[in-house]
């Protein structure tokens, strides 16, 4: 694709793959907001006090319908936004094209090219000449990295009138990223800089993102408040553990279409991604096998009755093998070399990493066939075995599927929602400082409780006695902050 | 499309919907393969015998990948084939395209009209005017069904000189099939004569077509030997149970995204269908609910923890709603206006009039909008509120996803091509009569073992002195005829 | 115990463990009775005609709370009644001192000999001199064996004058029956013969018991109709499996308290008992295997996510193993020997041979170390290892707990309590030969009928057209003879 | 029983109910400790050092066979230790016997009064004239409640010389509290005084226990440090969950050997402990209702599949209703008199109050029938309709059976392992203020990895690149300290 901005004839701007799957993009945010309660509760509570009003928000979060409905949420609250995708394959073009035609800027399509990516990226972050973000929303820290890099070669370049040099790295990826910095201080050397002057903070959605945050808090280097909304209860429990649960079967079936019962299938990584991929790919009848470092969460899979084994142990027998872990250098050729023919190897954690895909790539002999789109065999040439790779090793549910269902995405959505809220009312407040927060409990519990009605659950009441017998307030906080549900 | 027949450069009858899909569709052929053990042990064991030397066989199966499988299996041992599908939206358009370049005549294709389906059914067992079909597969007894009638007409012309009379029904599908017959009496008042003379067997593949056949038995009225395929305990035991609890939430996920999670679902009948559906509702966190007429099943359902109700006490607190009775009349229009707002309807037993469509469409001042293809919302005038029905009450595992994967279709049609194969072996023996029989034990267990090896199971051995302590032979078979499984 | 009948004031003969614990007894049968709504509906059904008035009926069959309340619904339905248990370890001795105080003469007691075992069930056969039973209840057929070997004896001591000869077998049990039929002739040497000439037919529990009654029948030497209650399907599909997945944790934890998740439990058979205890262990969060001579079965296992294997395989990383085969010799000493220390083995088939104690017990140097009553554990002299064995092999459910809850024995024992209604009702009519009967399929719907109202549930009722379409009729029987649930 | 204390011949104190059960004890310690790996890591890694030497430990904590193993394991580390139950019944008398035989001090039988149950705590908190205590176990916070009433107590007679008034409360516990109180200041107006001095600090283990501790914290009136072990995650998300899943069926077989399967079963409380309870009821089979304060919890058995009720909704179709709240009044008299006849009420949650047992008993009319001890039946007078309350109301998992299995024992005891051990290392360092704290991350890890091996578990080891890649070290901790497993 030609990388140019488009424009709607109300004038805003996008790039998405086909205008014309906006009807088809509408009615599908249609059924998706009848099963999104939090998100359409927070346009109902706060949609007609506009407290979103002169704020903008960029966002990078994988495009899909139900990020749709985020957007028209933020927008429903006075906000301006523009939007890219964070992962190269999960956009749903049919979602981009609606929000593009009717609600805000968008820069992404499914299967873009990592220059494509980056160049969707900065389309996002830039409000042009007159202005700049106030606030962020990121998943996996792709926007916040960009403007962190961003303002560091600046200031470098102040100082020293150097250049940020891709050939610096090996990492292809981020030789785009320095690219395009360089770039953007030929045009602009204040460009970051004015950005994260103006920016009252960011809401990060993942965790591999919040590591990163927590990473830069511990180095002192963050540039502005953060709130963690991964770790949320509302979040980390429900969309990392149930999403999974329902989104890994859906990419596996929709990828391979693969009979799951009766096959071995490992499970590296027993955290809430982990644990929400094992419990269904059991419950579809595979036999289940976790890879742990953590001693705590390997004797959980125990007493779920899951053996905890190495990769190197398993990995002949191994039907599926899934990373979850938010590590690198989990899959390694050499384990693909070992695996039974047509054996599949996919990725639900937010890095391709994960899986060691330039080994693969760069195997002497090796033979690709793709299926179909982000299916595809790989041929090792002396065994003629092969195995299937989902997604090239990106994000299986949202490659291969739609990634996680609306409702359990209601309630992630609904935290950022808060966070964003928060971190703009709070702008001149001095709450936040340069540090990562997250969300007060009553928050988190209010999230759940806008979902409960949508599935008929009726809550008990605590009487005055047993509210002063437990010391909890009746109407919460229920759960001291190391609650661990 | 214009119904025409088409020829490959080879000269081969097709009518398909996109050749170009081949390639794609001989890639997943390949896949499949590896997944469908009992089917390549067929050919491994028989295939040089040629044993279907001479045999024309005609099918009418759904035309998807794993039936590919079946096709090449047929062609391998040496037969003819001609096929067609057995539902208008089962169809996979590259397997088709697949089948018909490479392997057999193949007339069907994803979303045919009941006249082009008939059409194709037609086709598929014109074998020209040199001759017929020697062995039928059938699914659902269509193909069987159209013979019977072409020839009870036949005969009645014979007799009386009276052509069938499509206005003689009030069912629009028989409309079509008495009009087909029609005009073939008036080309060649003798086909389905000379054909039912020269077919030396069918095999049946599901409930449905099983119970036409005993009562086609019970009336007299049956042309040809049949084998129930669908009662071998490797196809009903295995495809309606594990297959369907694989595909009900295949097909749920891909046309509509809904999180199952959280979900009040009502499974109409508890079968073996209805018990791989509610299984994997479950296991993905639905409220499940079952309607049942039988007692004893509904007693099965209760051990499960799964309430019995019937449809009226449910319908207005159901998210989902999925009929598997083999029955009609399961949902109607009534139930549908007492639904949620995009409540979602579907159908998993073989015949769509267990949903009522013809009320629904019927319904005055109804709006039906098209979500996507299969996928539609249906709005009630007065209450604004919408349900959601999805493959148009057609089977939605083959209509909005690719239906069973593998493995299980591997078993279920390794018993298909036994029987075919039992069958023309007998074809002078006078072995079988115009009866419906089943499959002998020793065969049903030779399916199920030739599916252990890909699962890695390895099988206890008798000792002669424990053989002789149960009265069971060594190699079996190991149960008496009445065992449940 | 000295082995000396004794009686109630009213006359009736009894030996029991305890008559004190009658009271305690009495109270556990009317929480029974709200359990078991069958046996119930039976009695408000037939209570008021005596429909087996004149009918005596002797049962062999564990002497519970569950089968006080059988015993109370033949004797409220007329009958006169004597009871012994089929196994050394099943008695409840409350459950026997209540019915032997109340109801009926039994001769039953926890933890029998051999020798008191044969002499309870020659009392329960002995309706002195005036007189024998008209009917027989059996459970595993130690009843019928006795009665078929004592006829045989008879006969072979009118043609010959040759007496049974204890010594003429190995089996240290047969030895035991040899003799009492010995001693029986030399006090009438046509008691069996008599028994034999008045018995109107036997209905027969489980598995093994009519695997016996099959090869009876296939001899020609079955003596007197015989009903199949076992497979019925509201028996083996309930008892069989719901009984045991119940009964079998029971068991595990009385005995040792051990904790299941997170062992490796190996289950040896898979048929409907193999079923239901797996399927326990399992969600108990065990990891299970199963070990399976037939093809078919593994093949289900497999589907449920658990592996096939020998038990060779898996010997040495088993903590827990259970069989369920009815058949002989599974685990050998030579596997015990490799077991891990403190693993745990029991057996929840009829017969105690399924576990090889005879080679523990005589294992050279070995040790037992009764922990509690069921409960041993034996050290292997060389390792110093000891492997735990529950009941000395018998039935653990009913050695180490109290076996089936009321719920499900209701549906077994409602089965009997019709097929001894029919059998009886049917005395003279000569309907039924000297062979083996299964219930038809409406008394089989009905038992399920009746345990409907008890869970809350409410069926669907078929419409006539419904009923038309389908060719089943309105009030059933649903489904035709081999339908498989 | 009279309360004379005993001495064996050692002349260690003791009250047990059967001396005789020693050796019964003994075999049951001696399985245990093999299912007890963390317990038997620390005597193999500290019981040279004896780490313990000097330190007198009185506990008050169930008196099973697993704290058996808890208390040789501190005295194999060197400490002297007296202990008490902290349930009138919960405890193992065979357990007990074997401990006041060879180990320690034990007061505590099963069936205790209040009154006996407050002797024994005074009892084990009395080390004589000469001493006192250095380090206290605890759960529930009785023996701390003791220890800070009589210290309270003692302040107030020294200012005022008023004595403790039982007359004061309402509360029959409470008053018996005070009466002993009251006894001690006449004999030793100093006694609790000195008491609290002397204790270097508690380790409380269960959640009722810690909130008890919190509220002195905040009060500011927490006499000594306290570690929080029920919040290591390897207890309170092992011990509570696992523990309860695994005893709650077991205590409802032993009582009332009811079928679970069809049952309709209320958890009233979705925390890790009604978590664990609605796991195994849902999985034998059982309708599970969940009733919450907590919308997070709500939300989170919904996601099962769990309904989210109010008792109210519930009450008249609910046949098994469990408390697991930690708060009181959860079931009322009113809401029983609404139960279905034999419904089964029972508790798990630490306290009896849970369950209105005072206005059952109190109830005009009312009929108590004693099926056998621990479960009662309790008769409405107006409807003859009868309840059965498991245990009193107290914790039915320890009243009607053994409580949690080893092996999950093992994690929790051996976290008080490592609490009182680093309580008593650092009694003169000052590095404990009068605070409640829970144990450091790498320890509770490590309790994990203690547990590991005996289920055959191997952890996979982060490389280098890896542990840089997350910011992890290789050897953990492997967490943020609010990651919620």
């Amino acid at each position: 694709m030609a990388l140019l901005v488009e424009k709607t004839s109300s004038g805003r701007e996008y790039k998405v793959k086909d205008m014309a799957q906006a009807d088809f993009g509408r009615l599908e945010i249609e059924l998706a907001e009848v099963e999104m309660p939090g998100l359409m509760a927070c346009r109902a509570e706060f949609g007609h006090q506009h407290p979103f009003k002169g704020a903008r928000i960029s966002g990078s979060l994988h495009m899909t319908i139900q990020t749709a409905v985020l957007i028209e949420t933020l927008t429903a609250l006075g906000a301006e936004v523009r939007w890219c995708s964070c992962n190269i394959f999960s956009t749903q073009d049919h979602a981009a094209a609606a929000i593009a035609r009717d609600s805000a800027s968008v820069f992404a399509w499914k299967g873009e090219t990592l220059q494509e990516y980056w160049w969707c990226t900065e389309r996002c972050l830039d409000w042009g000449p007159a202005g700049s973000a106030d606030l962020i929303v990121d998943d996996g820290g792709d926007a916040t990295l960009l403007i962190h890099e961003g303002f560091k070669a600046e200031e470098e370049y102040q100082k020293t009138g150097k250049l940020p040099d891709p050939a610096s790295t090996d990492n292809v990826e981020f030789q785009i990223v320095l690219g395009i910095i360089r770039d953007s201080i030929l045009v602009d050397p204040k460009r970051y800089t004015k950005m994260k002057e103006k920016i009252v903070g960011i809401s990060e959605e993942t965790t591999t993102g919040v590591k990163r945050l927590y990473q830069m808090q511990a180095n002192g280097t963050l540039l502005f408040p953060a709130i963690n909304v991964n770790d949320s209860v509302t979040k980390s429990k429900f969309d990392n553990l149930y999403g999974c649960r329902h989104s890994l079967p859906d990419g596996l079936m929709r990828a391979t279409d693969v009979m799951i019962a009766g096959k071995v299938a490992v499970v590296c990584g027993y955290g809430d991604v982990g644990k929400g991929c094992a419990s269904s790919l059991k419950q579809a009848g595979a036999r289940v096998i976790v890879t742990e470092i953590d001693p705590i969460c390997a004797l959980q899979a125990l007493m779920e009755g899951i053996p905890v084994l190495t990769l190197e142990d398993v990995v002949g027998e191994a039907d599926i093998v899934v990373t979850t872990t938010g590590n690198k250098d989990i899959i390694m050729v050499d384990h693909m070399r070992k695996m039974k023919n047509n054996a599949i190897i996919c990725n639900i954690g937010h890095f391709d990493n994960e899986i060691d895909m330039h080994g693969l790539e760069t195997f002497r002999g090796i033979k690709r066939i793709t299926i179909k789109p982000q299916t595809d065999r790989w041929v090792f040439p002396d065994t003629k075995s092969g195995i299937i790779v989902l997604a090239e090793g990106r994000l299986m549910n949202l490659g291969c599927a739609t990634g996680h269902p609306s409702f359990v995405m209601s309630c992630s959505f609904t935290n950022q929602v808060i966070a964003q809220l928060e971190l703009w009312k709070e702008r001149v407040s001095g709450k936040y400082e340069k540090k990562v927060y997250v969300l007060p409990k009553h928050l988190d519990e209010k999230v759940a409780a806008l979902h409960l009605g949508k599935l008929g659950a009726k809550l008990t009441r605590l009487t005055p006695s047993q509210s002063e017998y437990i010391s909890v307030p009746v109407h919460g906080p229920y759960k001291p902050p190391h609650y661990r549900y």
